[in-house]
């Protein structure tokens, strides 16, 4: 029997992708959506401007659109996706936890608060669990579980598996990052047009605390953070979909380019319908990954990694996802599976 | 009384910036222009497609196009500009010199070989007299100067400034190169609207390569590389002109984000034509320079940088210089004009 | 002595752009800027986010923003530029006028009226005397003067051209508009990268009015529209500036290729400041004009054509013209310097 | 039982669409690649470099690429499809005729010769009957039959719809144009970034006779062109791929927005494997169809068209279909279909 789902933010670039990937889901149903108060009332074909290249699902786009607050929603919904500005996710997420809804979001508030779960089920299952721990301290009957930031997605696949073996000391990381990963206003083509702007508010220290809670240790009782050292780098450029990061990731034991392609290559995914069989792919070709050719690999739910280099401390390499499929909207669907297979629905 | 100058390989894309910048020139007079055989014989306006955003000089325009060989360039030239594919200079530009001719190059052979000097005026002007032993060792009348790659340029004015406070240990340099680094042919746009590509084949061992060379020290013998650790990822974008760096900078001294700008702010130019009164812009804003706003700062032949972070080793920042004038046309003049206050003409 | 000059909307696209254009203007001095609430009483850097590609002018940089009111603008000023979204033009641009200011307006708004003119001082400067009607009308001290559309102003000059020699009946035209001509938030680039939007909303009926004003005749009483038919088709596409307009243009008169490009070249500005000595360049090559390579000719204030084929019913050729300067901005000044030659500030 | 083909011209762009489409299709075997000199005797993934967004086909990968000529291809292959520079086509695909082979080319040579059917399935498959005459002319085993250039294919179904209907006068067509279409190598990145060109060689002047021969009546011995005039404006613009064109279409019967809309939402595919059910799909959105949303529209074979706007003459429009799917590698597979089910083969 299908899981009824609601998803707040449901108009913004994250929502249509959210959508989309819903639409078809063999566990979730579409019951709610919610968008700003200007947009309530209006059937979601009016209030999207849907931009997705794929038609839009013919019975989505009928719903009518709610407010983004917990009377808007059915109460036999049971699971919440949220991808809302986090000034907003901010107020409105507690109040949906409170009211007893279950929230996988993708808003980049309270990530790194302590008792919340930041998972990548591929990476950090386990962490789910510290829901326990929030129900407790917050006496909520709902729970709050986030995935991490579009670029801190990109590379913590192939980090943790380098962790694994070799043991990570520090990692430097430049991104050039596609322009949906700000959302349809968030990039002005006048902006963007023959340019790259170095620099994303906030998002290089995403990059350098969410990496470290991802691939911290949880003892059931709180999230011990990696004490890896992470500096980044982030650029906007002139691409559509699909973030693209140089990694240069230094290592307790000796790693060499080979050995560092295999350890990502036998990384598999984890039994949940959107994870992919095979997590990272190894390019062998050294101008690849790209993000135009590569950010579909596995449906836009692997990550692409390539152009390994031993350096003097560890190995340097590239790798890609797609930003708002397995960086955003599919993050977040994923997460709801973990939740749904370990009964916190 | 001015110089007479050639240029060999006139009609690409750095010929062309080479022409816009000669034309006007106070101390250089355009005497000789050459190009592949197909080209010989007709005018500089029907070999050329020009394509830079300002007219065609009209004198330079009627100017007869030479084949790419000594004798097609007459004896009262003092000084060659060359823009040649590398396979070709590496032919030719030994002629030349063997004839009696200065070269100021462009083109990346022989730049790493012990007697040919690397300079950027600004940098390590004392290198130039390594010329001394090449005449010596090769028996040449002429001489063969070499200017950096151009993503190497970018960063090395920057890198010095820290070395010389601060004692440089490792670099790490992710780039944002522009299409016309490439040439004209040399990226087609269906490789790269929508696109990046984390490879630029061999760019990665001339930044490593040539940054140690420039920061080195020459004793009147011989240059002894720089012992830094350079590592380097690198990256087409779709921009026009104007390479962008994130550098990662660690040093034996303390260093703090101000202490590196003022570092870096301090850098005059030198006594040269084509040397900016303040060699490099910093930025204060976080999210300058960018490409196409900052590219031309002091007529294209100034260094921008700015987002300076503290690290635990050092400190991060960015540059950017625009790769064909800086980077590469500008280069070679301003090495030009090294050598003619030199006496080596 | 300068004419002191206040600008409306002043921290936009346009604003910017009339503000790098009054800085170094012989004729006038700036001595107000007016934006949004929002930014009023904060210094013009603060209001503005300057994306220029040329320094933002230090004097003005530290005058203080005001409101968009009468009232927040010293009577000294004796001529207004008006760049406001239209919806704001048509509330307070009367208002300026009633309170005995002079307004040159890039505003969309009231273009059409009966008792405004539309000038393109090169094509209709008599049409400025409409003012004396307007003033009886409607009772002003002031007076209200627009300058058209920008891509209306990118082929009239051609078409006036061609009105004049052959007899103008039909005109067809399909325009590749830069992203400029929308404003820093009017195209995303989710929209723009890879992607042509073929409509731009009431742009089509901007050209197919304002250019039947432009070319009709004044009496001293009232403008008469011109009886040709016009039809446009406008399309967005991912250049920064300039707009490049394929046109047929059917005509009473037989018309060649040549005898169409001769009557264009033979155009000349008019004796204000920043009209060009040649208003129209013709371009042989059948690849010019490029809105790269082009939109500067005349400093902005050119208008380049091309491509000229003889048809059936006329003749079919290209033009461009940079957007925001001659198509804008530089429009707006080009109509004040209009109104103070003529005495009307 | 499956046809053995042969592709001509098989490493270029249009050649890599060939083999993406080829590979799962229903009647056809790839049996023989070819290209020139240089690739012949490499396997076809050595020979290729793969740039569509999905992987190479992997048996495909491994075949040996052959030369150009009819010796290079085995005896059994049935049919050609030829995607080669119309000056090699213009030599070899008489030879291969020759020597037996059906070639169903995309090249554009020879279009317009008398003897040469020029077809659309949907649009004049009677046409194909004109190789009868072909093969006594030429003495010829094989035949030759040609599909259109893209940018013609892409407004022919909705010009055959109006002029059903309501009798075709005069055409007036735009174009702007994905950079796909001049090949790999054909729009250099330093030509088109940031920039439009005005010209596309050649271009023109295919649009309006193409489109007249397809529009033509064939009574068994020859094609008799439709007497309307079409006049073409050709743009190349920063776009993948996928040609969005504004036509003005005059006719002899009136034709209101609504007529136009709905002659053109009535024509169907016709029976064969990759004519789509629906052939143009009509959006009401008057800022559809844009190149990056609409282009594969129906798998990349159908046409999307909108904006519909009633003129004094006739009607205006926009349409858009995939230029190297629908308007070259579809295209010459679906008049293979044809040739197969009318038994030439």
């Amino acid at each position: 029997m299908s899981v009824r789902v609601g998803v707040l933010g449901a108009t913004g670039a994250v929502g249509q992708r959210l959508i989309q990937l819903l639409d078809p889901h063999p566990e979730f149903e579409i019951a709610a959506l919610t968008a700003s108060e200007s947009s309530a009332g209006k059937t979601y074909r009016e209030a999207a401007k849907w931009r997705v290249d794929a038609p839009i699902p013919t019975d989505v786009a009928e719903i009518e659109v709610g407010a983004t607050k917990p009377e808007a929603v059915p109460d036999d919904v049971d699971l919440i996706f949220s991808s809302l500005p986090s000034s907003v996710g901010q107020q409105v997420e507690p109040e949906f936890c409170e009211a007893g809804y279950v929230v996988s979001s993708n808003s980049s508030n309270g990530r790194m608060d302590e008792d919340v779960p930041l998972t990548i089920p591929e990476v950090n299952a386990d962490h789910v669990d510290l829901i326990e721990v929030q129900r407790d301290e917050r006496g909520w009957d709902g729970a709050l579980l986030k995935n991490p930031n579009c670029s801190t997605i990109t590379m913590v696949p192939a980090l943790e598996a380098l962790d694994r073996a070799f043991d990570l000391t520090d990692v430097r990381v430049s991104t050039l990052q596609a322009v949906s990963g700000a959302g349809y206003s968030g990039v002005s083509s006048m902006e963007i047009i023959d340019n790259a702007i170095p620099h994303i508010g906030g998002e290089e220290q995403k990059m350098e605390t969410e990496s470290r809670k991802l691939l911290g240790s949880f003892d059931g009782a709180e999230v011990q953070l990696h004490d890896m050292d992470v500096a980044a780098s982030c650029n906007r450029i002139p691409t559509l979909d699909g973030h693209l990061e140089n990694v240069w990731a230094d290592t307790a034991e000796d790693v060499s380019a080979e050995d560092a392609a295999e350890a990502m290559e036998a990384v598999t995914g984890v039994d949940l319908h959107s994870s992919p069989d095979q997590l990272i792919k190894v390019f062998e070709e050294p101008d690849r990954p790209q993000p135009r050719l590569d950010r579909n690999t596995e449906g836009g739910m692997g990550v692409a990694v390539g152009g390994f280099r031993e350096t003097t401390d560890g190995v340097q390499f590239n790798c890609l996802a797609h930003n708002t499929m397995r960086g955003a909207a599919g993050a977040s669907i994923l997460n709801g599976e973990l939740l749904n297979k370990r009964g916190y629905l």
